[in-house]
């Protein structure tokens, strides 16, 4: 039998805490599974410091790439059983599309490393970029085992993650506003956070959404179903991913990294304290062998061993990292952006370097964005299909996803080390410094 | 105010997907969670190599160890509400007691390690030892914490965990045969691994749980929940515990340790193989603070490094456990047994050096002991209190349990490498060693 | 001891699928439990004809009553732990409350009778008269076991109900815009629907509320607790609580009764037609007693019986409401409105008379209001606590709270028999009516 | 299009709570639905009175009818995808099949009455003869739906009902030890008691379950998921189906009857008091039109009624059963038994007539049953298929399943009226016959 077609002798089932099981029925999928590219992702966490606030988020990349696969092969099977296409182009679901879409579901994190927003931003990598490489790279297992389907058929799974594959409705399950990977990720986040803001109801979902010849849209009669699922992503995001403290522990290890960094030169003597596997990174000279060696137990493990670097700094952002020793933020806005200067004055006389104490941090969402002929990009929007086959968009008749569409929440929040709001310092030098530098915090905002 | 009775101003909540909340009222308690030793729960995880079967089950021992402190917080709230002693013997709850049993529950593991039981089994280290020096050893920050109590304080909890504290229903909250510990396993456990035989009635066992001079008590209108409790661990033993594949990556990593204990002179080279931290292991010559470096992510980050090692023997195993290829094996018996001899010679004639690449392994469990005069060691029973006070021990009175009280459930397999059951060989020349071998597996079992 | 602190020598549990377990301490709960009165509550559905379009919402009045019993008991207990009042006016809780609080909890539906609005439509009750009633009149067993407490009891605990008890936290405990009822009602009503949309986080709830002189608040880092619940509501209302099924049910019950009421006096004959217990309410003299006579089965029997009758339309709207047969129905709007007298005219034409086959029905609810100088009546607006001491209202910081501040949301529809979008109409005389009729409805709504 | 074959434009979906939706695509199960016959269901309680002891459970046969399809629904669907027959004889699952399947489950509860059990015991009623008539009778509207399949399908759907159908596989879907029915009621009582020792894992036992030549047995590596049901099941049986409390109002309910049914002739005077519907009863004279108008709101009026009612016993007995005031109970045994007669005699003396105000009542079930060649009837053994083809008995390897095998379990209760439990008895005449009386009740036990 052909590769591509090659079933299971019998459906391989995993169970899994959130979508009770996950089933494998093709042989490429398992041994996709298999390949040591796809393993790495069990030691990197998919929400990475957040654990550091909502500690049952210990869950890894891994199991949510299971679970973006999953809801995608629940997809193709709804459609398949509903809207089968019947002559090319009607706008129906082509069920030899289901392979590539399974494939591109399960692989469309692999490029990820560990603590990967931090890492990109101090090692200027691209987990999207790098996630392209690891299929179309002849060097790695994915690749091989892809190419056993066909030899351009890596270059068509790579293509539906980076949006340009052909058939718009495999692009869509996999990336929109209503995709398989935020349905997965909101669902397991919330599951293993705790927080039960992400909850939905995806066999609604699954069973209001169907194919059409722009890509994938929803019965009308399951707008409320749709709504829930925005509004929930939107809590997530206020309540869990914007959590200030993850925040500040995200701030730490970019720090850390950064001054790492730096220190280059004087971590590469072979000792304990050298990062053999980030050396490539420190360099900017490292190759995909070297990025896949990574993950966040090996980057702990030299933040573990710097803990005792006689490099003070180096020493001390390791051990608030390693140990959870956060630092402290408030909110400010447009008025009181401008006392932050003077905030870091005091800062830098109580002791604390400015440039690895403080920070500045935004985050921001849009919620939900619908078509707006004057901006130049913008997401896919949700569209809702009427009994008599016209289309309409999510936010005219919703309400309450009106009420957020298009626009950014979140905040901006000012990082410092917690010292500065010690009560009984005992530096009796610096205590006035204490006193002016609290003055300015009440509400958890910067006040003049 | 006194440091023992200091409470946090306000109560203090962590979120937590089984318990809902955990709260902390004490200073102590949030004091001891943030020492180093406790963080370091985080790094590693509660189930070991179970989570390669169960991909769900990647959450920790620090999340492990809030739940046994919360559920003794609960035990401890009831027993005041309920049975508060009044005089001294009264054999009702003493609520001065409450802070022992609370840091004994929270630091029931503080001494566990990476991977623990492989990893004693080959370094000979013992984790309950461990936990008794890290609450006891001036050197460790819990301890430091401890000591602020009272000088006393950290003997106090140590003796806790080590069974000697005088007061039995302390003793019994942490270890006994339905105590918190046990109770917050079964239920993560079940919650992360999606097993859901693990789930009991926790609310109900709370409140039918009470103190009596002899230690912890049930009331017998209790007993349905009770055993339902006994019934759901003893299937988890018997599905999560015990699975075979688990048990096979439990046994790659122990012939790792044991392959790299005996190159460690090689590896001793300040090279990218180093593994630094393990050396005074290797020696036998390590101090707390030695052990207190090791977690799942400085394991694995030797292990990836390893993979690229000279011997060859060494590179596999790691390759084998960092990429999840687990051994095969089969269930033998008394009668069978006498056949491991022959299998193992065909597996060397494979290729495959016998003492690396096979093992057996016995898993099984007491799911419940009673009193037998006869025996030295024994479990402390589970009593169940009538109506008018007299006790009654509960395989007495129930069916279910009586069926399995005393009697060791489990199996003994053989483990060897999956390449024995290769159907299409192309090593012509073992062809008849992959044939007779596999001529002696049937139905998962070892047969004549 | 006095029977107002009297407590049950061991506090009582009753098993609840929602709440996990409902806690009784007191005497006087208990007793009021076991009054006929209460017990009749089983025999209410709480959602009336609602289960006629989600099969599982079949609980009743009951379960719901004991609910808001369990979640006020819980508030007292937050209360009493964290805000017990220390001097008088100090605006935090005063335990001696309690009782009177749980007592108007529990009974703030007593006064509910069988398909409790509709009922009152046709006969002009008012369940909330008479729900002061039964706790006030001497004649209920309920009043009785309140007198016991002190003879100004009931009327403290009618008052509470009433919204003129002078201890605005108690009032607004049972009722205001998150009150214990609500909270109840959403919860058990998602539970028993299978509507997932109605869960919130009770816990967080009751963990950040707090007394203070102007009633009950909200600790501000609870803001997206309170915020998800009121999202909750409005879901819930969109579309459990209108569904244009359940709807349709409630008019044809409604007409039902009306046709009942206008034959009153031929049905009046002591045969098995006769609705014995609805005489007194045909007559309009009707005594407590009568009224606490009548239940759901009551009404049904009725209706089985009049199944049977020789008026047609009786007969046909009974066999309608009992099997099952539901109106279908359209949205209609300002424009459309005008439509209407037509489409009845129609509808007549086709043979049905419009009085008992026809109705628009609007269903608005107010998800959430705040205080406005120039409206007369409001509800308590929900005020959230800041970490100084100072008060802000919901929506000002809740984008989607203030999304649907005083909007009134839902829809206008207009019912009529299925049989007029019937499509092999077999009736040829009247098949032109049927067809303008249809060519009026698209997409479920009258167009033009 | 032939009717049988005729599927929905669209499958539609019940929100069901246990099953989350209930999947109908067939006209003709959505016209049994709508059936008189099956509407009715909605007005009877699956559980009877144990909605007394365990409030939640107010659940119908309605819901319960509906679960039991829909598993059965979701069987045979799991049977096509991997186990279709291709060869007539090959013991695979042949879905022409299906329809008849579907039709049983829905169907085989259609012929329960209100209060089913007590309801037979007393007027010598048979509820599965009534499902057979109803099914095969030509008046009913469900035999008229049936017809249109085929003028024989009736009576294949009634012959699946009684097993006499040839296709075991179809018959032991609806009834066999691990069926269809008892899967839905144990997920479904659990569900709405809030007992959650009746919970399994029904997806996995779905999917463990195969079709053979023998009708339906189970894959040998789901053994644990089918132990684990079998365990819930006897849980549930010892926790909820026994309750004393609810078997005490089953005894009520079944004295009052026989109370009503005595006094027939005397209730027959056309007045509010007469029990019109059940007249057909007392007479023994009844036709299945009668049977179906008979439903828990029909009874409970009656018993409303009958409160009023000049006969003391007739009048006391409606007011315990309809005011839930329940008979207390005790244990007794083998040794015990000989004390009843005794404990008779002194309730007798306290002024209540044995005959209606006590009662023995023996509960017990087989919580599993093999095959046992010295006894005439037995269940369908459960067998398990290894994987070379053999099957092996289920408690041949379980060993709690072993232990429960062919034991009946429960109790028998004597019941008597809780006022012979009164301690401050005013009624000083009978005083030392209460003593008497209590002397021989502790922990719950009859005692000498």
């Amino acid at each position: 039998m052909e590769y591509q077609e090659k079933l299971l002798p019998r459906e391989k089932v995993f169970r899994d805490p959130v979508l009770n099981y996950i089933y494998v029925q093709h042989q490429v999928i398992l041994d996709l599974i298999n390949t040591k590219e796809f393993q790495r992702l069990r030691r990197i966490k998919q929400l990475g410091p957040a654990s550091y606030t909502f500690h049952g988020a210990e869950h890894s990349r891994f199991t949510h790439s299971l679970g973006v696969y999953e809801i995608t092969r629940r997809i193709c099977d709804g459609f398949l059983r509903n809207y089968p296409s019947k002559v090319e182009g009607d706008g129906l679901w082509d069920d030899s599309q289901r392979l590539v879409a399974l494939c591109a579901a399960l692989l469309h994190d692999i490029g990820h490393g560990a603590y990967s927003h931090t890492f990109e931003h101090i090692f200027g990598t691209n987990h999207e970029a790098i996630t392209q490489e690891i299929i179309t790279s002849e060097k790695t297992e994915v690749n091989q085992v892809l190419s056993k389907i066909s030899p351009s058929f890596p270059k068509e799974v790579a293509s539906v993650i980076d949006h340009t594959y052909p058939n718009q409705q495999v692009v869509q399950m996999i990336s929109s506003q209503c995709d398989a990977d935020r349905m997965d990720y909101l669902l397991r986040d919330a599951y293993n956070t705790g927080a039960n803001y992400g909850n939905f109801d995806l066999t609604r979902i699954l069973r209001v959404m169907r194919p059409y010849e722009g890509g994938i849209c929803f019965e009308i009669n399951g707008m409320h179903a749709v709504e829930d699922y925005i509004i929930s992503r939107l809590q997530m995001y206020m309540q869990v991913y914007f959590h200030p403290v993850s925040r500040s522990m995200e701030v730490i290890l970019s720090h850390l990294l950064q001054r790492a960094k730096e220190l280059a030169s004087q971590l590469d003597k072979n000792d304990r304290l050298t990062p053999h596997l980030l050396m490539p990174f420190f360099k900017n000279d490292f190759t995909i062998d070297d990025y896949l060696k990574l993950d966040d137990g090996v980057l702990n493990t030299y933040f573990i061993n710097w803990i005792d670097s006689d490099d003070k700094i180096l020493s001390d952002l390791a051990d608030r990292f390693i140990n959870r020793k956060p630092l402290k933020s408030v909110e400010y806005n447009n008025e009181t952006e401008s006392l932050i200067p003077t905030m870091q004055k005091w800062i830098q006389e109580a002791g604390f370097e400015t440039t690895y104490y403080t920070a500045v941090n935004n985050s921001f969402d849009l919620p939900y964005d619908a078509y707006d002929p004057n901006k130049k990009h913008h997401a896919t929007q949700i569209e809702l299909r009427r009994n008599d086959g016209t289309m309409i968009e999510l936010s005219k008749i919703s309400q309450l996803v009106s009420a957020v569409t298009g626009k950014h929440l979140g905040d901006e929040r000012f990082f410092f080390p917690k010292e500065m709001l010690s009560k009984d310092s005992d530096i009796d030098l610096f205590e006035p410094v204490y006193q002016e530098f609290q003055k300015h915090i009440k509400n958890d905002e910067l006040i003049k």
